[in-house]
């Protein structure tokens, strides 16, 4: 078995499949360059509900469902559920997929969480712990708002480095390959991050706080491999946005490699950021998690794109350590998805 | 391979084996009955430290160093590190072991966390993906009351259903049975926990809030391998207390189980509560952590105890959730822990 590879990767003999995916996502979202591919478009950023947590945990279970019913398969069929979101104690977990009755491992990789959700769960898979499990993570602007910065109605100004949180979930069936129905794309193979601490305390600027741990994943996903840029149609980060992409594209220029021509920021591709205002580009858990399945499984289902390493970023961020003037760790999990033929 | 056991568990053919362990509490913890047990008690509940979450992510890194340290391994040995605590963002992991730059996957099951990360951990080397891997969950009395509760200055009354965090933490080396220079004990099954919501809301009785998950993860186990409480030298939870330890037994007795006799709770042994002033028992991700290293995986390294099931539970509370009128769902997740000949 050539399972374990270099000092943070691992190779699957046997790789797992994507079986099925789904989006949901808000209104802004759904007006954005992807509004047409996403499963579902939730108009009321509420979604009928009392608070915005609840709608957060709403929205997660419904793209748990959705990623369900279009693959034909019944919530007992999932043997683990591998969730988790931004907020503290993971309550739109607990209140939203969580009430799936699944077997649950909670996860908190900040807007990392679906990259390190699908490692742990192609794991799982690929250790023939279980023929299927599910994988989501979701993120909402007003939660996160509320949680991170300043109340929405105190309408503070926002810096051009700023980015915008997705409301939005993603949810995707991982599954053995002799077991699954079909199968959408394959992951072969994983990197898994450590945090990274550069010393970053702008948490108006995450994308340069997340970009060290981007490249750490990145490049150490190509000295494992011993790989480059030139083997994947696509690199993408989760949500570094302009900023984060500059310092990346920097950093991998340093070590040889030219990230410009291949690398894809789910952050900048969800939002027009002329007519949307979103600054820097879109974050949160929900924006990879659901770019990742409306757009770019798309891509690599019909075979434009061939191989890719999916890289969600996430800035270890708290009020409580922001407040005590500590910096910004960040961590970035590595994923690599393939084409079936 | 028999490893898929039931709905919810698993058997390893090659179990694993716990290959080192730590535990470092705070003073409190080291007055108490297990006090002689723990590695180390930091008579500081600051550990010199500027802030209560810099002193808890102190304690954390302290006890993962110190069960590298025992095992005679260093870090550069360990793969994965599987790490979680109590507080929004996971903080005092991200400054606590996620600085020991050990590819890490953070996790979030409160106070049952170390159990989510002993089954993970399990599963990755079980799985062939690693040799070793290091499990550590933490929590603080003062960073747990500031995130959940009232400000410590405010002294305000605590009911006596209320339990008392434990501040520490516990470290485990995870290893594989061939790889390991020795084993303290083997991880022989796991049983993975649902969110569960019986619509409990009082912050201050979590014992009771968390009894309903210990009983789903213990009944399931049974079910899972066709057991009862018969098979264990003890069936071990982690932070219920004496109210939820009631519920917990009432509930197993309606079932036909009587655990009155197997069952310990971590919360209740660790400390006096008639001198400490504790209520229904220390909680917290702490208590059962540095509990299980420092107390019980002795007796069962000894063989006094030959198997045991430990089950340590989790109540997903946040003040954001309980400010907003929102029940407190539980989890727990159980593990198999047997004595090596």
């Amino acid at each position: 078995m050539d399972r374990k590879v270099g000092r943070a990767s691992l190779k699957f003999e046997r790789p797992p499949v994507i079986e099925s995916s789904a989006s949901v996502v808000g209104k802004k979202e759904g007006e954005g360059p992807l509004g047409s591919s996403f499963d579902k478009i939730e108009e009321d950023g509420m979604c009928g509900k009392k608070t915005w947590e609840e709608a957060e945990s709403f929205m997660q279970q419904q793209a748990c469902i959705l990623a369900l019913e279009k693959g034909k398969l019944k919530k007992e069929e999932i043997r683990y559920l591998f969730a988790g979101d931004l907020l503290g104690q993971l309550i739109a977990t607990s209140f939203g997929a969580g009430n799936l009755e699944i077997p649950l491992f909670g996860l908190y990789g900040a807007c990392s969480t679906i990259g390190e959700a699908l490692c742990l769960s192609a794991m799982t898979v690929a250790g023939g712990f279980a023929d299927r499990v599910l994988a989501v993570a979701s993120s909402h602007f007003a939660t996160a708002e509320k949680q991170f910065r300043f109340p929405l109605g105190y309408g503070n100004q926002r810096p051009f480095s700023s980015t915008w949180t997705v409301t939005g979930s993603g949810a995707f069936v991982v599954s053995d390959p002799e077991r699954a129905k079909k199968g959408l794309a394959k992951i072969t193979a994983i990197t898994t991050g450590k945090a990274t601490d550069i010393g970053a305390k702008d948490s108006m600027n995450m994308g340069a706080a997340m970009a060290p741990a981007a490249y750490s994943t990145i490049a150490r996903h190509f000295m494992d491999f011993e790989t480059d840029e030139k083997a994947f149609d696509r690199i993408i980060t989760g949500d570094l946005g302009e900023v984060g992409r500059t310092v990346l594209l920097d950093f991998m220029k340093e070590d040889g490699h030219d990230l410009s021509q291949v690398h894809m920021d789910c952050g900048m591709e969800i939002f027009d950021k002329e007519s949307q205002d979103t600054h820097a580009g879109g974050s949160g858990c929900g924006c990879a998690a659901s770019t990742l399945s409306a757009y770019v499984l798309r891509k690599v289902v019909t075979g434009e794109w061939k191989k890719i390493l999916f890289v969600p970023t996430g800035a270890l961020l708290s009020t409580v350590s922001f407040n005590e003037g500590q910096t910004i760790p960040s961590i970035a999990h590595g994923v690599v998805i393939e084409h079936m033929e």
